[in-house]
């Protein structure tokens, strides 16, 4: 944060400036490297909020990590702008992971389950996640009684579930899977100890099924058997 | 990046680990800090490319930058993504600066200027690129008969310019620079020397023309003469 | 359809003009009266197919339907397109019903059902009657394996359900819902016979619902004891 | 509209099983051929406006007209919604004119012109209006002052001209202009005479400029002369 008294902007710039300085003096190759092009292994889906800056907390560099950042890390099966990051990602970039990453004490949880109109574009973009607080509202009260903020971070768990059922639904993200193995990852940011913790969700999921589960079941009629959506993975494929 | 033969996204979990760790023993209050809430003073609207990840190049925190980031940075007036992002950070965290960024060596302006389909959705996402490139087509063939790369960094700085004019027809970000002052920036991140330079655009663009001309001249009839969009101003708004 | 030879735009110009004059003639007031203002009583959802104009098929007249029309009659919670007529509709016109209507012989269900890759917008635009193909499944190949056709007609109407659930988690819709009675209907339009059939979808499962469950808990508080979204009408909210 | 004390819904169905009796009873064979496909010759892209059936005011048939239709016909370049319906028709289908129309006596250049905010994603959806205000300020002022309604008029008809810029700049359609003749067209229905007006713009426009440039062929192909767009064709493109 800027020093109290100066621009944030002015400040910023002046960050920026001391931050290439030094870095061009650590590795003095390094910016030359970075115009060569990227391959990041990554692709991070997470949340706008100031506090989830990905490479950071991730303790990564530049060019690792291909990144779409938006309100609450909603996963919307129609958004344009969501499919052509994946798009760019999987089919030109070839990543190897989707990460979604949610966090604990997120804004939209917040005011999904305080239930107010929070303005015209919000409201819309919130709709998905307002459906999921309704589909729990059993479980969200009891949870909300006890402990409020507990409630918040359930809800931003299932909103993480839910955009990964959504990611699995998506045409290029099939392909990649069935075709080269690309692994999609359902996470969770918690603040309170910079952690992020692996849901277990998306392809580990649909791996845990197997064994259980030998039978495709129509929803994906992929090329290799260890592609089948069995056990939970088909579950979470069907609750899209 | 992951060293060879390992995973990068368990890669990616141990050095979060390790980021936390160090964090925390570095500063034993920052976590508890951050779960306190958010107050970011700049919205960061970037490109997905994995080499500008904003709070690193710019040397800040956790807690500093609001970020949305999508292919090619492009804002599209319309895109409910952006949106929504745009309505949170300027009407609900009451940000100071909104800072549009582009960057040299991007994919964007590559796809468009080599004139490939680079398919379907992303085909559509970039058509604000094309139109771009073809109302500029006699500066872009001009600079790219001597040096392709140079007509690369060109369209993305008029991406930007094109994106800050957006901006600035946005309701609430109208509102927010009329009522309090917020600042709109264009800016182009500069790959081969790792700096972030300011175009110069938006309310600063404003500001200059305020003296040259004195009207408001119908565009936006603020409550403050500092408001008027004269001057060249006036022109950005027009040229949408 | 304009006959062999002739310009179809050109036929539809002279086809406008013999309307207009007609119209005209049979009932002198008609323009003046049009260009006084619109108050229609119906919000029609419907599909792009040629065949199914809302107007004509409901042997209406201009003034009396308020339109939207996309591919496949989706309803996506979060496009800007369909949540700007709606919030139009509902919020500015009043309207009193908003009709939801898929219709058989759709060229959505067939793509999806037949499992090719539609090309790139389509792909993504399909991705939710994609999911819904998928969560139904074992019903639809057990239907599929007897008549195709009537594979296509159930997805069709499958997704009219699941367009109905979206619509009655709209904020806007909820609320004029809850403080106007407007109703929300979902309907097919069957080509064989030309009849839009009401599936009892939307506020109508809602009343019917009312007298099993008297206790909402936390879905929509309304101010009306008999718009809880009880018994069915729960169900068809949580399973969005 | 249906008569005092009846429900319009109740009304509706009564009076399409109406329609169906008598087109059936006139024409034995409608039905069957319309289960049979469609092959629709025209694109309509239009308002959602009531008063604008497309195929009533034409005074075409079911299966003439494929239909996209959404609050003041804004052909914004990366709706998703826009862009499938577009990739349907030209694609698929195979239409032979795309059809632009908006019409006198528009709710959305009357908001606009107002310069109410009115409602969140309408503010969102009408910006690129809003931003095409600005651009003609001076000459929309100067009619307004004689007349609002025709300045109200003048914008919906502005409105057109830049739609039909942005179809013109769509992958979809440029391919089809340049492979088969695609025609595309921007209209304007005057409900004061139920006349729609050729406007003369999109692909006629760029046929009129040819004369002067004596290839048109393809559009876009390269980085030379043969890339303008014909006389004022051209200029069309550049004012995007």
């Amino acid at each position: 944060m800027a020093p109290p008294g100066q621009d944030p902007f002015v400040y910023a710039l002046s960050s920026n400036s001391a931050w290439a300085g030094y870095k061009g003096h650590q590795n003095p190759d390094f910016f030359s490297r970075l115009t060569s092009g990227q391959a990041p292994d990554i692709l991070w889906l997470g949340c706008s909020d100031s506090r989830c800056p990905e490479t950071t907390i991730l303790g990564l560099q530049p060019g690792d990590v291909f990144v779409h950042r938006n309100i609450a890390n909603i996963i919307s099966p129609t958004d344009i702008n969501t499919a052509a990051v994946i798009e760019y990602a999987v089919v030109q970039l070839r990543v190897k992971h989707v990460v979604l990453c949610g966090h604990t004490v997120c804004g939209g949880p917040t005011a999904v389950l305080g239930d107010a109109s929070v303005g015209g574009v919000l409201d819309i973009w919130l709709t998905p996640m307002r459906a999921l607080r309704d589909a729990h509202a059993e479980e969200l009260d009891s949870i909300s009684s006890e402990d409020k903020q507990r409630a918040v971070n359930r809800l931003a768990e299932l909103n993480v579930e839910a955009g990964v059922r959504v990611l699995m639904a998506n045409a290029a993200i099939r392909e990649a899977v069935r075709d080269r193995g690309l692994q999609v990852h359902g996470t969770l940011f918690d603040m309170a100890t910079g952690r992020v913790r692996d849901l277990g969700l998306g392809t580990a999921k649909m791996d845990k099924g197997r064994g259980a589960v030998p039978e495709v079941g129509g929803v994906v009629r992929g090329r290799h058997a260890q592609l089948v959506f069995g056990g939970d993975g088909a579950a979470g494929m069907r609750a899209f």
